[in-house]
């Protein structure tokens, strides 16, 4: 409890402020924006999202690029942060290519993946332009292929490759196994060949995706020279240089007590070999090489503000029941991927630091015990009517939640900005 | 996976039927709702809704009413199918209190329930009119009795208790424990006295809810047994007889191998001593007691059925890759309270019967390794096109479930009553 305690207080070290022990974003205090907006609300900090994407482009810089993954938070107002930093989009679906060219996103700069596109999207991304379309399975060729036929146009596209267990690390692995992603490594030539053989679809390129929530840095450097070389392995098939190599996002930010921020001095301290690899590989060598992160980018600047309805001592526990809860912030009830439900880093808005802290249950407003936002937080004494925060909480937060649970009003979403706070748009 | 393979079979045996191999739901075709449609949907069967409703009013006759927890299928067209039925409802937001007189509910039969219900839902079933408030903590006390003397009315009230340990059972246990739930049974004395104190509440009922997804009728039974005791106890401390006794829901349905349905002749040979038991409490004796079930109610009624996008045949593994997944229906995904994922009822539309079954991966579009709706149901050889369907699937499905997350389009929900599927009212 105390590294849970310890993660929350250095991420507001590090990220935030207090003034009068008044938790602030980009210099706005959450008391103040509570009052305005009401609770419950999600507030991002433009200014965090932007030095995270700075930092991480400077680490790799001359080797690959930095697109943002629009699943992570796809409101335009944040896909536009990075859009304006130059960032191009990965999409998932029709309507994050919708949010991508709304935040201004060229289209030729949209990367489209996901295992089980619609017809819909397919037909809306040709007609509509992008950037390549990652083709993950044999059905999805043919749907592109008709797709560019009635377009009468050659369509971009790269191969999502499900790697084999050589590539592997990442907390939550996405290749090296079976997988419903991509076509597996082992049918990698057969794959080339028979688009190849399509002349209504031109191979530019390869994506590759190990993992998720990665925090080390030698495992994600080894999952990119994995990629390279399957990369080059696709280029000399073709006898042709690539366009673009997509090496994923998968990089992690950390959310529970023991997690270590992902090292970006060790990952630039690994860009001169990876440049090293494409410098010696005709078929590389002119090749965009492109990093999407998501959760990195977006992930750290956003929190989630409740406020206490009512406290409860119950058997030698303690209790904080928020207006907010699961509904607009699964992730942090543990229902989303974890097996065992570890504690987001919470803090209270109003924190005077010289109280005693002690271990709370913060809960939200739903009838049932999966509504649970901390177990133990270590929070000074709360009351009806006290702020808490949850940290972390800018990506797979709000849209990857069931908001419907209940049927309790949506949350606002707030973009702080040179001191300013705006709603944002949906 | 036998088993598994043998629930989704008994469940159709049970409640639906094949005409020529496919899949029919109340006498419909699912092939062609799926083209008049199109797919992902949710479909409900409100013959069987009411099948369900009159099973269990008809077990427990002359004990206990059955009202209709809205938060289990919040759709106004599901509430009024109880509500036609003669059920009241049980809600727990000022959204669902809505839904449920749109849905013809009459106010006074309405039970609001809930651990942090907010000022404004509180003060919209104050004015609008509300069977019981079911009083959760010190802060709601005050909170409505500050609505009631803005209104110069007495607002009735009941205390939900959470029990003590003799009380359990259930698979998720909500009594016992530390709970944010109701108040503590060992303060139930003093709270019993504050609300007396309060000339704006009126004391008129208990609401105790001891599990959820409970199977076993004794455990069911015991826990009947134990509010009616509290409640009596109540009722001799304010020298009063209660108008009402809340024994809650937590009528548990199957979804896993191995899960045997709730045996309803074993609760009716219960209900007698219950009886008894009221009868010979004068404080009881002109009470109505109540039963809100939700899942137990809409749960078989419902299937969520996805059309296969693509197959895949990943190192020894069958995939087929729908176009539904765990932003319709995250309890299938297992990401909504299981802790290892257990498959769901899983069955193709078109089974003939005579096709060899094997295992399938059974995955949604989304490009996360946990949108899966089954792991290894046992299944026909299955292709694009084919259709899949989740059996019990009528409750904490859709309105459970991240549906943002990717951006995805909403499903259709379809009601099928009497031969003919209408468009559901949202």
């Amino acid at each position: 409890m105390a590294d849970a305690e310890s993660l929350a207080q250095r991420l507001i070290a590090a990220d935030f402020s207090r003034r009068g022990g008044v938790l602030q974003v980009g210099g706005l205090d959450l008391a103040t924006l509570a009052e305005t907006y009401g609770t419950p609300f999600f507030v991002y900090d433009a200014a965090l999202m932007r030095r995270a994407y700075r930092a991480l482009s400077e680490a790799v810089a001359g080797f690959a690029e930095v697109d943002y993954s629009v699943k992570a938070n796809p409101r335009p107002d944040i896909i536009r942060i990075f859009a304006d930093e130059g960032a191009g989009a990965e999409i998932a679906s029709g309507a994050e290519y919708a949010a991508a060219l709304a935040a201004g996103v060229a289209p030729e700069r949209i990367l489209f993946a996901g295992p089980g596109k619609s017809d819909a999207d397919i037909e809306r991304v040709v007609s509509g332009g992008i950037g390549e379309i990652h083709l993950e399975n044999v059905e999805e060729m043919a749907r592109v292929t008709a797709a560019a036929a009635r377009h009468g146009r050659r369509i971009s596209v790269a191969i999502r490759v499900n790697p084999g267990p050589d590539a592997q690390g990442g907390a939550m692995r996405m290749g090296g196994k079976p997988s419903p992603f991509g076509f597996d490594e082992e049918e990698l030539d057969a794959v080339v060949d028979r688009i190849e053989a399509e002349s209504h679809l031109c191979l530019v390129g390869l994506h590759l995706f190990a993992g998720t929530q990665g925090l080390s840095a030698s495992t994600l450097l080894a999952q990119w020279a994995y990629g390279l070389r399957l990369a080059a392995r696709v280029a000399a098939r073709i006898d042709r240089p690539l366009d673009t190599v997509d090496l994923g996002g998968g990089l992690g930010i950390p959310y529970f007590a023991g997690d270590t921020a992902l090292d970006l001095d060790a990952i630039r301290a690994g860009i001169p070999s990876l440049k090293t690899m494409i410098a010696v590989e005709p078929g590389l060598a002119t090749a965009r090489i492109v990093l999407e992160p998501g959760r990195y980018l977006t992930g750290p600047a956003g929190l989630y503000v409740a406020r206490v309805r009512a406290v409860k001592h119950s058997r030698g526990q303690h209790f904080a029941i928020t207006d907010g809860g699961m509904h607009h912030h699964l992730a942090a009830s543990g229902n989303l991927g974890q097996i065992v439900k570890r504690d987001y880093p919470v803090a209270a808005v109003l924190d005077e630091g010289d109280a005693v802290h002690r271990p709370w249950s913060v809960v939200g407003p739903l009838c049932t015990p999966l509504d649970i936002l901390a177990r133990a937080a270590l929070l000074p004494d709360l009351a009806a009517g006290d702020l808490i925060a949850v940290l972390q909480s800018g990506a797979y937060a709000l849209t990857a939640s069931p908001t419907g649970f209940l049927s309790h009003p949506l949350p606002a979403e707030i973009l702080v900005d040179e001191g300013r706070a705006t709603l944002i748009e949906r």
